[in-house]
């Protein structure tokens, strides 16, 4: 995959798949295939979790395949989601289930196990040419309402895949994000050694 | 990478960095180079987080060069973790910070981007030929002491990072799970088709 101007700025380099990911709001009209979306999906499948729980489920419509099941999951958006998520191939709400039937107490990992499996979904994605952008602005109780969602089960994130298109199909305003250069907080904050606060000799 | 009998039996194909992916206990008496370690840890950097927020921290030791860290960290594990904890080349906890100081609110995707940033850091070992293991098993109140965290940050999660070793080094429980084969509930559960409890076709 060619490095795009969206590519992470690092001081020492990381895989292609984690470098290229970012989040776009431009995605073209195309159905993803079956067995990419099950890619996909197998990803998240096999992600790590807290006592092998797997706290997840997925509630997905792909908009080239039911026109309906895509329209109640677009209806969760918010503001500019909805704007540009009516183009995504596919969207989903995933679902966390913080008190488990099947274990003792409560799942102190529910939330954090669902960011690990949308993140190998994510970089499944990339793997077959999709890109993911994930969304907190969406309706949490609309969607519990209109995708059916049991009391014991959490919405915990909305999420487009899709495969990218030009910018050019964006609103001004939402092209402008689009096109923004990515940044994140130096390494040195983010790394110490042994103790908070102190910084890495080899990451300051 | 050679398929292992740890390899994820899937439908549908997934990338090898996510297939040969597992949360292994022995380790191999081997430093990790600078830069590797380097390109963990930007891999982390470089994971999404709602509204950019980056809400993660690392504090880590290296066993092979720097004996006291190290052992501080070890002695918040907890059980067998601590067993086979001691000969990973790497431990860390991974720090949020619920209620940020640079955005209004709680942030509720705190644990779900550590989540997240631990997955993009776990792919980024294996493209490296290092391994993970996440521990929920530790201390967290002794972690907070020793590392000298502060009360408005919070640990998550430990884990340990190395490079394979032959399983023979483990105790014989520990052995057994070493190589015990991983396993997954169904897609048909966990990929709803626009409604909760509805299978999907194609993932049935």
């Amino acid at each position: 995959m060619p490095k795009s101007d969206k590519s992470a700025v690092t001081t020492y380099p990381i895989n292609d798949l984690l470098a290229n990911r970012w989040s776009p709001r431009a995605f073209a009209d195309r159905a993803i295939p079956t067995e990419v979306l099950g890619s996909i999906f197998e990803a998240a499948r096999w992600a790590p979790s807290s006592r092998n729980l797997q706290p997840w489920h997925f509630v997905i419509a792909a908009r080239h395949h039911d026109a309906d099941g895509f329209a109640r999951l677009l209806s969760t958006l918010m503001g500019a989601n909805k704007s540009w998520g009516k183009n995504a191939s596919v969207l989903l709400v995933a679902v966390t289930e913080p008190n488990p039937d099947s274990a003792p107490g409560p799942n102190r990992y529910a939330h954090y196990d669902v960011g690990q499996a949308m993140a190998h979904l994510s970089i499944q994605a990339m793997s077959c040419g999709l890109f993911i952008h994930q969304m907190g602005g969406f309706n949490r109780e609309k969607a519990r309402e209109v995708l059916e969602i049991p009391d014991q089960y959490e919405p915990v994130v909305s999420a487009a895949i899709g495969y990218l298109a030009d910018p050019s199909i964006l609103s001004d305003t939402m092209k402008k994000r689009e096109l923004a250069p990515r940044s994140r907080n130096p390494l040195a904050e983010q790394v110490f050694s042994a103790k908070w606060g102190q910084t890495h000799p080899d990451y300051a």
